[in-house]
């Protein structure tokens, strides 16, 4: 690759940029965002190495088009950049839902570009700012969508740069990954959401809020996420998320029943949890471990 | 104070134990635990002086004794205790319910002791294990519930011993205690089980499991926390739980219903979610500074 374009300059877009420029042979990377503050924090941060503030410049003559914008931007950007991207040209995005992404992609990129979707499974840790930073997608998953017509070495292409990145490729169609990501990602950021929003309507918030500690802190941290990123993500994956809730509130209804009636299986039920947890932590590890 | 028994050498136990080894004049500390392991870990890290494996002989003599146990144990200790506890002893627990340890204090301490309920907001980050250490308390609320019997001069003994380690002593009573806890804190490890159960009982969890990553990492942290540890606070503690269960049912039934019929509400709701955990994170870090 000798030209990459990245539009979106936030955390992901500008620590695939990072990481990019910290090949052994690191293409030329071009970088648009509308917003002037995040181009020009990677410009300082050297995640590219020039700034094109008009899209259609930005992808022209680019072997590899990645959009890491919030996903409802995508859609817009790929008609304004359609035109100008180059013979062959693989285009990619980061998005958090697919199944919408892969339709907008057939429909609006021309026939002479492939797209491969990803979905690097890595983001935000703390409910402040992260720093960009090259290692972002060390020992993590990054889920690749290709598109029905996208040839083989687009997709090596894609492969090769998530390897390269320190990642683990997973391939996944469109919908299945809309289906998994709506009981991991999407579900937890709804829960956290009405965890706050309930307590802070009920009665005693103030008092509760001084009391408040470690276990409210990780419970509702990702509701401190940004909420228009997190719109985007629900509006395109309404129904998995809310499949996935009915079977969240049956269980929760319960547990309700088994506290009500002051079962021994409540017991069973958090070990049983537990026991899920730790293997899921033993699990990555290992899947770490590996790369 | 010349002499002071920590009964329950966990995280909490050991913790105090080595906070109070710091004051400028510390007390001598003694330890009781049940598991040996506990016992010896708080011996090597100095946060007792002496092990006393028999809770009679371990409570003699002591001005201060502190139960730092599982809810559920401590009536029993209670009960084990009570002969041997000196004149003028004032007796604190860290359980995380109230209502109850206040009833059994009444019920089985003598009346030549003070029982004056505590509820340190602190405890475990991480999934795995903490280490015992001096600053646990630093900057965070201590709660304290005294028996109504409790003379002034063994809450002001409390109130001392908390801001000697750190902490900023909150009064509150039993049942106001409970309530609140039932919210920042019950309802957050109970939900946190929910999802974990819920998504490993439904399909495609082996997949799910694969792609999860930060978002599912932090919601299901507090369900890798001691499932007996958490059945007896919620034993304790079920009406309250139920009570803040039915509300937040009812916040995701909101949700649900913006979700399926599309409705703006929702990046409303999200956005409100967002401005008070980002309230309560700016007015916890205003709290830490002011102590």
């Amino acid at each position: 690759m000798q030209q990459v374009t990245i539009v979106g300059l936030g955390l992901i877009g500008a620590s695939l940029g990072l990481a990019l420029k910290q090949l052994k042979n690191p293409p030329r990377v071009v970088g648009h965002d509308l917003q002037y503050d995040a181009a020009t924090r990677a410009s300082k941060l050297k995640a590219v190495d020039k700034v094109e503030r008009y899209l259609p410049d930005a992808v022209v003559g680019s072997d590899l088009v990645i959009v890491a914008t919030p996903v409802g931007a995508i859609p817009d950007l790929f008609a304004r950049m359609a035109e100008s991207l180059s013979e062959g040209c693989v285009v990619t995005d980061t998005g958090s839902t697919k199944r919408e992404i892969l339709l907008k992609a057939q429909e609006l990129l021309p026939s002479r570009v492939a797209f491969v979707g990803g979905h690097p499974m890595t983001g935000r840790q703390t409910s402040g700012v992260d720093a960009p930073k090259a290692s972002l997608f060390q020992n993590s998953v990054y889920c690749l969508v290709p598109s029905p017509t996208a040839p083989t070495d687009a997709v090596d292409t894609m492969v090769k740069l998530v390897q390269q990145i320190g990642a683990s490729a997973y391939f996944v169609d469109a919908a299945e990954h809309d289906g998994l990501v709506a009981g991991v990602s999407h579900l937890p950021y709804l829960l956290s959401t009405a965890l706050v929003r309930s307590l802070a309507a009920g009665p005693g918030w103030r008092e509760m809020s001084a009391v408040a500690a470690g276990g409210f802190e990780i419970a509702t941290r990702l509701a401190g996420h940004d909420p228009k990123m997190f719109a985007d993500i629900l509006a395109t994956n309404g129904d998995n998320v809310v499949m996935q809730l009915d079977r969240l509130v049956e269980q929760l209804e319960c547990f309700r029943n088994e506290l009500v009636a002051e079962r021994p299986d409540l017991f069973k039920e958090l070990e049983q949890g537990q026991k899920h947890r730790l293997e899921w932590e033993a699990q990555r590890r290992r899947a770490a471990e590996k790369l």
